[in-house]
């Protein structure tokens, strides 16, 4: 239990001993020290600020709130950190956000866990930062608590981030798989598969295969939250078409359902420099990520004014209705192709689009 | 948009071929299909089940709960995953709990975002999973939502955890810095240094230093809860003394307090064996992690009640009444060593211990 004041890095004149590399972030901006009082005060906090998380107490405090609420989890790993469209921290803002929306919550607050690799540039990581924040800021959220730890060089790949989400349950709302009945209606939000094929793009850019292709990572919950203004009642199910892409989520209501679903190719949005970008990597859309999708089952009557309600959004403009539930219970999705063939579409095996969230 | 069925690994014969080391993870684990699904179904979901969680969906609903909430992230990176006294799992369930009860808050649900690195040991996860729902159980929390992702070979060291935690803050409770008033008496639950230095002693197992130290990491929720049934009233602040040890502690309720804070160095309670590791390692164990212990600001005349309570809990037997603030107003932390010696505790600059939480 002895140590002298001089000992400390600190107390030595000219550059800390232990942060030769100015920049960069180094082991002990994690250490729970001066050091990383410095990041968060002078780095994290002020892009982040609101007066909960000014608190800096070990947990944010809420205002209380009647209802239900709904809490969810996500951890992001996208490889590269900035694509086209976005970057990891709109990334891990807009998907957990999303993830609750979808459940028929209004997204309220966030927390934002970031693990850092020595060396990662703190210029990007303040990008990062202000990119989460813009993020929060569109979607309506506060980033209300957050920790960081930072581990050696080649124990992650420049950083991931967690965030959890708590939102309040719409009272009108009641969403379920049981709920669905044959003759619903799926509809998918938008154009497919542009979030995984920036990103892959983004990794193959040395090839030189060039594209405008950007990811489509926004905040859905202003428009799902229209959508339950104009027709909340009807809404039977919800869910956002990430990992997995529209094929996971497709498969995964017919099979949890039980029901058959039957799903018309030629309805589903997608780009043209999507597709070919897709046949160039030798993948199929429908198995590719979206970051800014969502794929809402709605009884048949109120597939019009459902449509309608998403299409004023920015985000949903290009919303279709791509599908009908069927009588028969097989619990099967089949595609419709645009040339008239039929398919089974199941959900992918494992990752065939590794690190893409 | 066309994919033949029989390309999919799963539909050929014998073993998939994305999985070719059974017992290890692989990333495929972590694409959001069908791979994705039997992990969560036959590997997590079974350790961790609860009514909430076994719901699957994007959020889990927490019960409507009247009273302010506290929330809290906090991402855990220890190395090794295990250590004498605990692991990974039992360390991102305690770590959140405890920052949740040092709030005031009494915890009630926890997420969980695991980040698997391929060539993980499924049979290592287990054991992190068995020991994370133990210590949700030991603590009565929940873990109602989770995530798993999966990063290539060197991208990761084993695993990654994430926890973010919930809770309800006590009505009776009002902790502040702002609160501490001369005379107050600084508490600390028992012996500090043991989780830092058993994770170092662990990672130089192979230099032959022999120790039977382990690791205090534990949910002192109930302890917490106890000390506030006896004496709510009379608890000023409280802080769990994690990265940064005791030092960081009190250097930082000296500094953001503004009042100057005496400890005596040989009232801190500390076991004989701790002491000779530290020394061996060259640590001073006021700077060494704790995952169990917490420091308590208590009005004077409630120290002695106050350290009952704690003795009644398993997790604080040996809990001691430490220091004092004092009437100087110059924010220092001032330690009266063992041969009658003063210094001023700073708190650590940076990562003396990487990767210890």
């Amino acid at each position: 239990m002895t140590r002298s004041t001089e000992a400390t890095p600190s107390s030595q004149a000219g550059e800390p001993v232990v942060n030769p590399r100015k920049g960069k972030i180094v082991l002990a901006h994690g250490g729970g020290g001066q050091l990383t009082d410095e990041l968060i005060a002078e780095v994290i906090r002020p892009r982040l600020d609101n007066p909960i998380l000014s608190e800096l107490d070990d947990s944010a405090v809420l205002p209380a709130e009647a209802g239900r609420l709904a809490f969810t989890t996500d951890s992001y790993v996208v490889q590269p950190l900035e694509f086209p469209g976005g970057d990891i921290g709109r990334l891990a803002v807009c998907g957990t956000v999303n993830d609750l929306a979808v459940c028929g919550a209004d997204p309220r607050h966030i927390s934002l866990g970031l693990i850092l690799e020595e060396g990662l540039e703190i210029d990007l990581l303040k990008r990062v930062l202000d990119s989460a924040a813009a993020a929060a800021k569109e979607a309506g959220v506060q980033i209300v608590t957050g920790d960081t730890k930072v581990v050696g060089r080649g124990q992650a790949d420049g950083m991931y981030i967690n965030t959890a989400g708590l939102g309040m349950i719409r009272k009108n709302v009641k969403l379920g798989l049981d709920r669905i009945q044959p003759g619903d209606a799926v509809i998918v939000s938008g154009q497919i598969a542009d979030h995984g094929l920036a990103v892959m793009l983004q990794r193959e850019e040395q090839t030189g295969i060039a594209s405008t292709l950007k990811s489509d990572v926004a905040p859905l919950n202003r428009m799902i939250g229209a959508l339950f203004d104009r027709v909340a009642e009807s809404v039977v199910f919800m869910r956002d078409a990430t990992r997995g892409g529209l094929a996971g989520v497709l498969s995964d209501l017919a099979e949890r359902s039980g029901h058959h679903l039957t799903v018309d190719e030629a309805m589903i949005p997608i780009r043209q420099e999507t597709r070919y970008a897709a046949e160039m990597l030798g993948l199929d859309p429908l198995d590719v990520a979206n970051e800014g999708k969502v794929v809402v089952v709605v009884r048949p009557e109120a597939a019009e004014p459902a449509l309608e309600a998403l299409r004023k959004d920015r985000w949903g403009t290009e919303a279709a209705t791509i599908g009908y539930f069927e009588c028969e219970r097989d619990g099967l999705c089949e595609l419709i192709t645009e040339v008239g063939g039929r398919r089974i579409i199941q959900k992918p095996y494992g990752e065939e689009l590794p690190r893409i969230c």
